[in-house]
């Protein structure tokens, strides 16, 4: 079975390579440590690659799209048809991540993991498990055979972009009302009040904020997942496209790709991965911080470090894409700089150093 | 007189433009206001050229270099020479803003405005005003002339980066003990204290950030600026790097080009441009929060908002390249997504929608 095969093959980093990529950086012609988390990055790279000076080539985002019952109970302001209305403008390139996903040189993969409507759209990958999530106020979003179907359709889409060449992938979503969803993954899997981690996702008014509220409190109370079984968390109170790009998470876990974390969405299907294999955790970047509350607790939770911090809540992989750039210009100082001994700035040897 | 046709040349943001890309950008297939930052980026920079549908073409960094004769009073934990030995680096490309000036897509233009030797360094500009700062905390740094020369260096570069095709410029600096100087520049204009204001640079222990302290209190008491008068602050606790790259914020102004700000030294720089002439503040966009922590007061002294927290604090210009792709994916959102009607999303025009 794919989904246990691919867990099977999850390994930590490479220490080795991490030691000689720190070693290299600290060298480097600047104070150790001066150029922050892009150090880190690399670094991290250097590990998850297995090699102590990484490139970064081809990289693609990976846009998982899918619906949710939930909407029944009042939780968002946009209609549900706006779900699969959008991914024609991703394919064309004209959404936020098709002008993001261009100017970060990356390819784009849109998959329908389980919109509701069932619709031929050209360029998109029909790989529908159900035509969307139920409403997880009222009961479980999906049985534990459709959770585990739905996170294989990423593993399978991120193996083929990974086949093809892909160095590094972004984790996209699309699907009106999955900010619902993802509050009650981050409540659940964090032990969080959902007061506390109720945001207004996009264009949520007071009177949505408290409806939105009252869906999380009824998906935890009705349902009652597992905290210590993520394939529970996310048949009971998440969502199908959440659960592909869970699947992208391991698989990138398991072929050693980085894979950059967008928003709230994004971030959710990841505490979902790290849940169902903590290993995860060492294949993941952070690319921003949202201006969604609760994104902060999340990054947190899987100690992972943001580099743009732009109140950035659109979703779609628009943030993972923008950082794109930033990871290869981690590798780039990794490999193009030169130490203080090759550039001849003699006075930085160490002997000639007062100790900071 | 260069400096002063250069001030009278500044004017205001083009109001007609930000509310013509203000309007388009509220729009586009997204929520309003969800790429945060993103957004208000673009219609700044539409703002600053004066159109609605801006572009990013040619790119360059400016980075000035001086010397400190302030590092007598043991402020730095690297030599003198270091500032001129690192600049061979800058123009071939392996040293930090090397590497990503060319990741950036950008030209480097290396100005020596005031090294403390005399070297011939092939690619290096040679501006000298003089051979380096007089030490701050025993009298002034430079004359009032010897200030204003400098600031006309920088204007001199700047124009000849703009009429060369540059769109969007980004400030660097290189000199060894420059965060004295720019701590003192921070405290003259903020009121703040040394105590609150006064960080640990680079490679800095507890024994010379102490000295620092005193060198930055020396310094205030003994020159006593008029923070009243930015060309004042500058000549008695600033540097001839400093004094530059005020200038070249000030022909970005007058010329209407974005100018990015980097760290804590181009910060303080700003802080001088927009002291001589507060209209500055309207042409300049802040890429990184610095790790050194006086950085988040000069920029909200300055009203900007940075795009990266990364912890860095190398200088050079890193985190204001690093930032060039972002400003421009600004202005290819801007100009690149489509409205919702040109998508065909139907359902989420105006009529369709709760209000949020």
């Amino acid at each position: 079975m794919l989904y246990h095969e691919t867990l099977k093959q999850i390994g930590g980093l490479n220490e080795e390579a991490m030691l000689s990529a720190r070693d290299r950086m600290d060298n480097l012609i600047k104070p150790p440590g001066s150029l922050g988390l892009l150090e880190e990055i690399a670094v991290k790279v250097a590990g998850i690659i297995g090699n102590p000076r990484p490139q970064i080539g081809k990289r693609s985002v990976i846009v998982m799209a899918g619906d949710h019952g939930v909407i029944n109970e009042g939780v968002s302001a946009a209609p549900q048809d706006v779900t699969w209305q959008m991914l024609p403008a991703f394919i064309n390139g004209v959404a936020g991540i098709g002008v993001l996903a261009r100017h970060a040189g990356a390819s784009i993969a849109v998959v329908d993991v389980g919109v509701a409507t069932d619709v031929e759209i050209p360029g998109v990958m029909k790989c529908r498990v159900k035509s969307g999530a139920d409403n997880i106020a009222q009961g479980p979003a999906m049985t534990r055979e459709e959770a585990v179907a739905a996170v294989e359709v990423g593993i399978r889409v991120a193996l083929r972009e990974i086949e093809q060449g892909a160095t590094l992938l972004a984790l996209g979503d699309m699907g009106i009302g999955n900010t619902t969803p993802s509050t009650a993954i981050l409540a659940a899997l964090g032990g969080y009040s959902v007061a506390e981690v109720t945001g207004r996702g996009t264009m949520v008014n007071d009177e949505v904020l408290g409806k939105k509220r009252q869906a999380v409190t009824s998906a935890l109370t009705i349902n009652n997942p597992d905290s210590a079984d993520g394939l529970d968390v996310l048949a009971k109170v998440g969502g199908l496209e959440i659960a592909g790009l869970a699947g992208v998470v391991l698989a990138c876990a398991s072929k050693r790709v980085p894979v950059l974390v967008d928003g709230f969405i994004t971030g959710a299907a990841a505490l979902i991965a790290a849940a169902i294999e903590p290993k995860t955790k060492y294949f993941m970047l952070a690319s921003h911080l949202s201006g969604e509350p609760g994104h902060k607790l999340m990054l947190e939770m899987l100690g992972l470090k943001p580099m743009l911090n732009m109140g950035m809540r659109l979703g779609e992989g628009t943030g993972a894409a923008l950082a794109m750039h930033i990871v290869e210009a981690a590798c780039r100082v990794l490999n193009e700089m030169v130490t203080f001994a090759e550039a001849g700035v003699v006075d930085m040897e160490e002997d000639k150093l007062l100790k900071g």
